[in-house]
This record gives C-alpha cells, structure tokens and sequence, in this order.
C-alpha cells in the first residue's frame, strides 16, 4: 500500500521551478499540445522562432548576470544561454547556474542567430535564449565520469588532458553511451545491420532464426559453453553453420541470420569477445563458387556506400575523437589470388613458404601493400593453399591450391569462405563427426559454399578505423566481463 | 592424404547419364553459360521456350510410354513429361520413371500450353516437354516422410489419409521443410521481421544488440538456465528489458532489438518454448503513454499490412493445407478500456469481478466476442486494473485502474505493456532487487514504456491461424527437445 501511494505521488513529472519564470503543475495534464524541436534541428531557418526542446545539461557556467548552458541530445548540442532580462530574473539565471550536469530539462527559448560559430556545439551558427527552463530529472551531482573527458582525443591538441579509460567506460556504460562518440557508433553499427539487410532481401534470402541452445557443441567441443537443461546439460552455438546449410538442403537456397554466437575462448585481446553478434550468410549456386564470392562481396560494398552516404554525420563524429582515414574500396572488389599475395610479402622482405598461411603481422602488413598498390581498404585473398583449410574444402581441380579465400577490411580477417565438398558419404562422416548426439545427419547434396562473418562488432571497428571492439560491443562480454 | 585424394575425385558433379539423351561430363566447366529459369517463371509467357531447370524430383509416375514428373522447386512445382518421341528414347522414359524422389535433377524442355489447369501444381497452365535429364544429387530410395503427406489437410476431402505427426516432422526436419507449406511459413516469417524493422526504422528507431550472457537472472531467478562460464556461473537472458531500459538512459531515445530470449520453464504446450526469437521494442515518450501504443499498433498494422500485401501466394499456400480465416484489422486499431472488455463477458454470461484477471478461456472468448462486434482480429485491452500488474506499473492518476495494456492476435496475447513508475528512489529499489551482483544500478530518469512481444514464433502462427508454436519455429526448444 505504501508503494501504491507512493506511486501516485509521482503519476507526472513535478516542474522544479523555484522562480515566477516557471510554474508549477502537472506538465502530463498541462502542456499536451507543446510540440519539442529536436536539437538537430536548431539550424539557421530557426532564426526569431521560440520553441521548446527536452535535453540534457551537458554543461552550466555562469558568468555575472549571465548563465551559458550546453544542451545535449543524442548526438546534437546547442548553446544556450539564460542573461537577466525582460523575462528572466536574477533568481533565474543562478537556478539556472546549479543545475546539475546530465539532469533532463524542458527550456523554452528565442533561437538566435550567432557572430562567431560556436566551435565546441554541432549547432555552430545558433544558440537559443532561454526563457523558461524545467527540470524533469535531477542528475546525481557526483557522476562516475565526466562526459567531456569521455570524448577527448588521446593525442592532438588536448593531448595530456583527461581521458576515461575502458574499465571506467565499461562500469558506467549508461553514462558513456551518452557520449556524442558512443552515440554515433552505435547508430552506424544500425545502419550496418540495416544495410547487410536489405542488400540481401534484395537479392532474394530468406532470412532464418537459428537456435542458441544446442545439443552438442557445433565446432567439435573445444571452446564451448555449456547449459545446465533439465534434467542434462546442453551447448550454446559457436557458429549457425549446421543450421544454415540445413536450410540450403531444405530448398530455401539463400538465407542469412544475424544473431549472438558464443566462444569460451579464454583469450582478452582487442579482437576476442566471448559473445558476439555474428552476420551469416548461406547460399547454394550453380556452377562456380565465384557466384558466391561476387554475392559477399557485393554485400559489402552496398553497406560500405550505404554507411558513406546515410551516416556521414556519425562517421565525422566518431572521428573528431578517434581519427582515422576514411574507408576506401573499390568497384568491382579486388579479388587477390594467394600466389600474388605472397609474392608481394616476399617482395617487402617476408621469408615464408608458397604454401605456408599468412600470421596475423603478415596479414596486416599485407593489407597495407595493398592499401598503398591499389588504393583500397577492403580486398579479397582467394586460392588459399590446400593444406592451411579444412579438410571438407573443396580443392581448386588444376592446382595444390583450394576453391576458399578470406575477406579483408584494414588488413584484418572479417571473413572466411569456402566452397565445401558436396561427396554425400564424405559430408555424411563430417556431420557425423559433428553431431553425434541420437541425431539423424544432414545429408549436402547441393553445391554450397559456406562461410562466416567474424562479427558485426569486428566490421564496425574496422570501418570506423577504431582499435578495440569493446567500442563497438554496447555490452561486451568478455572472460573477465560479464556486467553490465 | 585418403581424404584428400577423394576430395579431388569429387571436385565437380558428375552427370549420371544412361543414355545417349544425356552426355557425361564435368556440369561446372562445360555449361557455365546456360541459363536456369525458376519454376515459378514458368507461365505461359513462356509457352514455346526451351528451358532449362533445377528442381527436385517430387514425383514421378510411368505410364506405357510416358512418364510424368512432378518438378518441384521451393513454394512451387510444374508437371514435366517425358515421352517417347524423336528426342526421347524408350530408355529414357524408364531411366525418368525411374529418379528417386527428392533426387536434384537439371532437365531441359519446351514449355507447353495444357488444355486442362493442372490442379495439383502451382504452375496450372503450362507443362515442360523434357527432351534431356540430368541427376544431379540422388536421393536416398527410402525417405522418412512422405512429402505428399506433410503436406495433406487434415480435414475435408482427404480426411482418414496418411498425415505425417510432428515428432517425425521435427525428427526430420530437413525434409520436412522442404514443403510448399513450410516453406511458405518461413519465407512469410522472414517478411514479419523485416517489416518490422522498416517500420521502426522509418520511425528513427536505432537497432541495439543486447548480450544473451548477463551476470544475473533477470527475472527475479526462477526459470533461468544456468551456463558454466569459465571459473563461475552465468545465465541465459529472459528478456532484453533491462539493456534496453539502459539505451533509454543513455539516451537512445527509440530502439529495438531481436533476438533469442530464454526460458527454462518446464511446459510443454501448443504455445510455449524454451527459447524463441523476441521483437522488442523501448522508447521514451513526452507526456503520454497512449504516444507509445500508438506507435507499437501502427507497427504491427504495417506488418499486417505488408503481409497482406507481399506474401499472399506464401498465405494462399499455408491456407491449402491449412485453411483459416484471413487475418483482419482496423485502422486505426480498436483499443478498448479493460471496463468494456469485462462488461462483453458479463453480458456473454462469463461471471467475473471487475477487477479480475483474464483467465486465457476468457481471452480466446473476448476475442472471438470482439470479432463479432468490430470485425478485427487485433485489438488493445487498455487499463488494466492495478491489482493484477506489476508494482512498477504507473497508476492511472483518477482511478483504480493503470497505464497498462495487453494486445492480442485471434484472442491470443501477443504482447503485454505499461508505464514505468520513473520515481528514482524507487526505480533503484527495484533495480537492486533485480541485478544484485556487484553491478551498479541503472537510475531509470524519463518516461518510459516497457513491454515485450511474446515471440515471432507466436505472431507468425495467429497471423496464419496455426495451432502449434513449433510449427513457425525451425528448429523448436522445448523440455523434451534439443534436436535437432
């Protein structure tokens, strides 16, 4: 009884309004046809309008009669700036001036056009005077780290200065989304999503759901989590792979799945998650598993267009605090054979073998001869040598080499592909060795090439040209880390 | 090194041709120019064409010196014929009649005109004149389900003939969704969440990923599956709704997410699984929680909508076996206040107080109630007397009743939604009590509205009026199943 009569306490926001400028009231009842304008759109055509907007304090400073407020929305930030006046009071501007930093308030205001732009706002032409302010939500006045340092660059002209580091980020993770940084990530990581989407619907998958719970661990037993069910123990997936090419044997001929994949991969390095979110495609072809290939690749430049032309706002973003080049590929994609590959290695000084796999340093120095040969950053490397694959891949029919090849993105792996044996007996012993569990085996009888992206967490890292895919994980997962 | 040498013997499929109608010969070099048409092309456009196709074989029936085969590929099928006849030897009659089912075979023909519909075949106007055949994958002689039957009604004109029972649909479930029924289902549930998506996308929502690894139950411990993670213990998420409520926070905004959620509850009925696929959604709203459901129907209206309008052969197929009425709504959507839903039932002789729950008897009649009176399968059950939910549910401000609502599908909830109390103090009081595990809590500072859909599985089965969650699960998780 006590919380339901607490409750009703607090049914609307309560305006905190310690002056005349604000009233008092239920702002639920009150003010239900108040249109808000969103920060974005306080541009220059918004000049002499007064309107409302709900935003964050980002930060307050008061200076004599006058009280300078950053208000944040999302990405978005506008001056404003509450000056003793005709509508304001005294009383006003020092309200104004405690408010607390990261509380929700409701300003009214005149937008103003500005002399000079203010260069530390996105809205750099306007600032908007303000008449009335409501608090909705006080913020703690202590908070666990202060948004400013949360995107300051570590080198350049404010090298030296405070920074957050990633422990403190990741413990206070609802306060560090909230940077203008983690706010353009994540929206972009959307639109990788959206993009990977809507190629392929376009191109006719299906898209599948595949189960996360699985009956025997999918890649052989190692690195698996296991599930207390029932009365047994169960696995969580390592990969849909089984799944998929269940689906292609079922006639659904392409599907794609986006969804978690789990490893119990002991490992705490920049690239290694234990959870992730895995973009899978499947698909049978006709006649050569280059179909495939020009499928993936496709894919993947419509996303990398679809980013540079949707998501420039948040590729600058992301980049005042963590610079990089931006993204660079080519039309049609560069296809590599491995032989090239090498002989470009051996030519920068590398001693490796013709047959010999590339080390994760022979890679990334590859990616950049590539990078400086043909201008791009994405590529693929086909025709890897038979003896470095799987043996259920398919080998090219005239050389020692196979019909399998990775993807690049800034000279790091983001997906491996190959065309798999189709010999029924064969993939019967494979799916055998695989699932063993009272389970009646997959039997591939159709031409299909398999692969997987390595995680939609690893793309966005890498197009955005960041160094740790906990930045591009809202929640990442790691041995070490399993909150928040 | 045995393997290998196998490998290579299988590197491209081999034409298994007896007779001279059919030349030997690797398929992937020698014919990378032909064109294969689909069967759903096949109409009498083409009338008069040379073809070529690849379709499983779905039946095939000699008679005297023909042999006719049913072509079948994905949702649809087309009569073929193999006659003796200048092109066609006697040999290759039999070799035709002779094709296991469910064999991929490549066959090419004449398109013709047929004087009577074919009504057991998708294609109805059209026959393909077959002058050369190729297998290319053969199937096993013995299959463990009929295709003919799975796909049988269980009811009308066929009644009393062989059906096929859903352990040995899942059991084989490769096969099984080989049909036109089940591949419609999922081709049409593969639309519901892209529709959703577009809608909410076109709404500015953002798209999240939130970890199925957390630290804590969610739900307060019961009915959680436990996981080892490596030198401690972790569980499987049951919902998103914390993460999600932490993107509001952090100021998001709008966001939606699906994904698999987790429940270890030991039930096994028509409607419930241990793991299934949730649409969620998250918002903030300014002043009143009806912003929210009217954006949460709208969505669901543009899924019907785009259902109806992009996925009617895929609905017509389910309905042939599986007939229902079609699935109908109101725009906008009926939303009826929780007083008016219990007066329909008193008035329908249901003896009930009026601040009872729902029992689900009560649900199923108050829809069907509903369907008569305003001739919708979809409606919203507002105002929820406060008794029945949750603490946190916001009280409406004048009565005994809260700011909470459920909707459902042909009498069957799909979804259940409130206000948040955002009173911190009590807010936080409630997030301890959820997350206790050393993880700071989350302080929820604006008006939110929580709810959860109950699963794609769900909408997509009283969209097309099924009777079985696991008939719209690919590979259903329940109790007694983890396979496969």
């Amino acid at each position: 009884i006590e919380i339901k009569l607490r409750n009703i306490v607090y049914r609307s926001f309560h305006a905190r309004a310690p002056t005349p400028d604000c009233s008092k009231g239920n702002i639920s009842s009150v003010y239900t046809d108040r249109v808000l304008v969103h920060v974005k759109d306080l541009t220059e055509e918004k000049v002499g309008q007064v309107v409302w907007l709900r935003s964050r304090v980002h930060t307050s400073r008061a200076k004599g009669k006058q009280c300078f407020l950053v208000l944040r929305q999302q990405q978005f930030n506008v001056q404003g700036l509450v000056a003793v006046g005709d509508h304001v009071s005294k009383q006003m501007v020092k309200f104004a001036a405690n408010i607390n930093k990261e509380s929700i308030v409701d300003v009214q205001g005149i937008v103003q056009k500005v002399d000079q732009k203010i260069e530390s706002c996105s809205q750099q032409d306007v600032e908007l005077h303000i008449e009335r302010i409501y608090v909705i939500s006080t913020a703690e006045p202590r908070l666990p780290l202060q948004l400013d340092d949360a995107v300051r660059p570590e080198t350049g002209e404010e090298e030296g200065r405070a920074t957050v580091n990633q422990d403190t980020r990741l413990d206070n993770r609802v306060i560090d989304l909230r940077t203008t940084t983690s706010q353009a990530i994540f929206r972009l990581q959307s639109g990788v999503c959206q993009l990977f989407r809507e190629t392929l619907i376009n191109k006719g998958f299906t898209e599948i759901q595949t189960p996360k719970i699985i009956s025997a661990a999918s890649e052989g037993g190692a690195n698996v989590f296991t599930v207390s069910y029932f009365k047994t123990s169960a696995y969580l997936a390592q990969s849909p792979q089984l799944y998929k090419q269940m689906c292609i044997c079922a006639d659904f001929d392409k599907v794609f799945c986006i969804g978690p994949v789990f490893r119990a991969e002991d490992s705490n390095t920049h690239r290694h998650l234990t959870e992730f979110v895995g973009l899978d495609i499947e698909m049978a072809f006709n006649y050569h598993y280059h179909e495939v290939v020009t499928q993936i690749t496709d894919t993947l430049v419509q996303i990398f267009k679809g980013l540079r032309d949707r998501y420039q706002t948040e590729i600058q973003t992301v980049g005042k605090q963590f610079p990089s080049e931006p993204f660079k590929f080519l039309e049609p994609t560069l296809i590599l054979e491995y032989p090239e590959g090498v002989a470009m290695l051996k030519e920068a000084g590398v001693e490796m073998g013709d047959e010999e796999d590339l080390s994760t340093p022979n890679e990334k120095l590859l990616g950049r001869l590539v990078k400086e040969k043909y201008d791009t950053d994405f590529y693929v490397l086909d025709k890897y040598p038979l003896a470095v694959r799987p043996f259920y891949t398919m080998p090219d029919p005239h050389t020692k080499y196979s019909n399998s090849y990775d993807m690049f993105m800034r000279g790091e792996e983001i997906l491996s592909g190959a065309q798999r044996i189709h010999d029924p007996q064969l993939l019967t012993d494979r799916a055998l060795h695989l699932v063993t569990n009272g389970y009646k085996c997959v039997i591939i009888s159709c031409l299909i090439s398999s692969f997987q992206f390595l995680g939609l967490e690893r793309v966005t890292m890498l197009y955005l040209g960041l160094h740790n895919v906990r930045q591009t994980s809202m929640f990442p997962r790691d041995p070490k880390r399993l909150t928040p």
